[in-house]
């Protein structure tokens, strides 16, 4: 039976006063925030002051809240909150990505160990209820692939870019007006956020905790003329993605741009749009697509959290427990395409396979498969541009070496 | 706690041997089928003998027997399989959308009565697992649209049309050999078999019982040369699309083929691919897009239901219960794109607002708004064909007179 619950809640920036209004309009969910806890005491606020509270103590020591909701940026201080919360017996929803990902195996042991749930739909591409999708309804189906634009900031700018003949300048500086990028945008536009969601949803996928600094990522800073050149002219758009793939026991996963053909299920979707990609063996392709980011559609995702733990829902979590005995790996080798504007800043030594190199026109390109480890060094160098080909095929490398490692 | 299941399944076709086949190469799911019927008693089955039977009684008498999985195409006789299973306290999980459609206002009540679970995930575009999220994650969503794809057929067959210049016979044909089409291809092509879908859907979503011959459907059969021609020419494409919106206390629900600009998000959804595009006012748009059929795509989300089932999952129906008092209408005007070859075959006059018309250059066509009624009428015209503008706006009218009929 439902119950009546108090929220505590930690952070009152745009998701979460976008929650107070959902949790206001909406009928549905027998829950109430109680307390807000916040940082700065001079801001002004639209609520009445005694809701607010500068002092954490306050909510994990009322014992009418059972749940925490923490909606702060810090990760590290975002992550004391989750701890300590569970410890005096709180469920708690969070969408912090970043301290998901770098904490998910410990913060798996503390829901067993304080037989309390954490909640995290909002973390992973806002509004799309995918964590809850890979929970309960692909249980049962044995996911090969997933992947997808997990981040909306640089797919807006890379809409921009391709859509209105934007310069990639130009085009952060858009975003960054409407608020879909960061003052700083370094976690968006090199790749850093996409990969945080990638890490925990790879763990609802495959079962496996992976560390975020074991999953390589390249973002779209890089992305040049030519590269924009090369793709108008093959009819394709850029998009950058979040992939994790099985192949045997062998987990991949990695965040790089790629091209995309127009017929491609991922090339409409546009602007600050998500998009995942699962496949399985039985319900084989399925998309997901929806706003990934943004008060309303991530207070969305969260007042769903809430709504579940009122019927006591908690994450199983089955593909760890089920114990496959995946391994996580980003030895694999990848096509791609290679744009350079300096003579040699590129020689067919870089790859594993050497497809072929163009001059003219304009464009100066290579083409074949790399390491993605070479992906990620080559993608560092001044002048140089990595982007997987259009329905690149990646190979996991030394599989036998990869399980050796490992025992 | 999970427990161990015992299913009783009749019809052991296409849905029912991909059903066979998933669960044995699954692990997860801690149930089994003990006891098939089927109703032609000389077909070779690769099965032992023991495991069919020809007669219901023994599923229905069998008290180790938990669940019964009904596959059977026959929406009458499955009907009478539901509510025997019902009586004889087993769950039932079942894919038979027209079945569905036309009863599940009786379904919920038995459900009730006998305090049993029917599930049905896989009738509405198989494999997409959209009843389950309107269920559990849309709860506390104020949901104002659905709308998609909802037949693959159809879809194949548009594909086919579209990028590959068949004609509409030609793709149908190829449709009937890859078994993507019935031998009698009406109930897709007519925009039958999505109206079933777009019923059940409506419950879900709105907490509203309608009888599927109350929702108008138009289908792609009467598609002519001149709207490719206009298609192409405003670099659209045309899908045909089950759609249902709330404005209001008045839901309008209808099934037509319509325009879809190149950059829309049901644009690249081909083949045989599904697609569901919800809107709601925090979650703002949402699209899934799977395969809409197939015995593996089914036979999955068919699984996912008794495995649901052995954590004792029912739908709550809470739009309905949540009784939000919301009334079916197709009473509404939606804009419109009338193709014609016979000379008078349509006038200005039938247009609540006449737009303008064009003829030269192989082109004669109308443009305006029509009713959802006049939709209909025109479209059962020789020579005529009526598809929705890309971008159509749909207004309901008479929003007094519907609420004084249902007083």
């Amino acid at each position: 039976m439902k119950k009546k619950l108090k929220i505590g809640l930690f952070g009152f920036g745009v998701v979460g006063q976008g929650l107070y209004h959902v949790l206001n309009e909406t009928h549905g969910v027998k829950a109430e925030i109680k307390r807000i806890c916040v940082k700065n005491q001079n801001k002004q606020r639209n609520l009445p002051n005694e809701i607010f509270t500068f002092d954490k103590a306050d909510i994990f020591t009322d014992e009418e809240i059972d749940i925490v909701v923490e909606l702060i940026d810090d990760a590290t201080a975002a992550f004391e909150i989750v701890k300590a919360a569970l410890q005096n017996g709180k469920h708690v929803v969070t969408a912090n990505k970043k301290m998901l990902a770098e904490n998910l195996e410990e913060i798996y042991n503390l829901q067993i160990k304080y037989d309390r749930s954490v909640l995290y739909e909002g973390a992973v591409c806002g509004s799309i209820p995918i964590l809850r999708n890979l929970e309960e309804y692909y249980d049962n189906d044995l996911i090969t692939s997933i992947e997808g634009i997990f981040n909306g900031s640089t797919n807006f700018i890379l809409t921009k870019v391709f859509e209105e003949k934007k310069s990639y300048a130009d085009a952060l500086k858009i975003a960054q007006e409407l608020g879909f990028a960061e003052s700083d945008p370094s976690l968006d536009v090199k790749g850093f956020d996409p990969k945080f969601k990638l890490t925990i949803a790879i763990a609802h996928t495959f079962g496996v905790f992976v560390k975020p600094e074991n999953i390589l990522n390249v973002g779209i800073d890089k992305i040049s003329a030519v590269d924009l050149k090369y793709a108008k002219e093959n009819n394709l758009t850029i998009k950058l993605v979040a992939r994790a793939f099985r192949d045997d026991k062998t987990i991949i996963g990695f965040v790089a741009p790629q091209f995309i053909p127009a017929d491609h299920m991922l090339a409409n979707v546009r602007n600050e749009y998500n998009a995942v990609l699962v496949e399985g063996a039985f319900a084989e392709k399925q998309v997901y697509i929806g706003k990934g980011a943004g008060g309303y559609p991530t207070g969305s995702a969260v007042l769903s959290d809430i709504s579940a733990l009122t019927f006591d829902y908690r994450y199983e979590y089955k593909k760890f427990t089920q114990g496959e005995g995946f391994t996580f790996s980003n030895k694999a080798v990848a096509d791609v395409v290679v744009s350079f504007t300096e003579k040699n800043a590129i020689t067919p030594a870089d790859f594993e396979n050497f497809k072929g190199g163009y001059q003219g026109n304009g464009l100066q390109y290579m083409t074949g498969s790399i390491t993605l480890q070479k992906l990620k060094e080559l993608s560092k160098r001044e002048e140089v541009s990595v982007i997987l080909s259009p329905n690149a095929e990646i190979t996991v490398l030394q599989k036998q070496a990869v399980r050796v490692e490992r025992a």
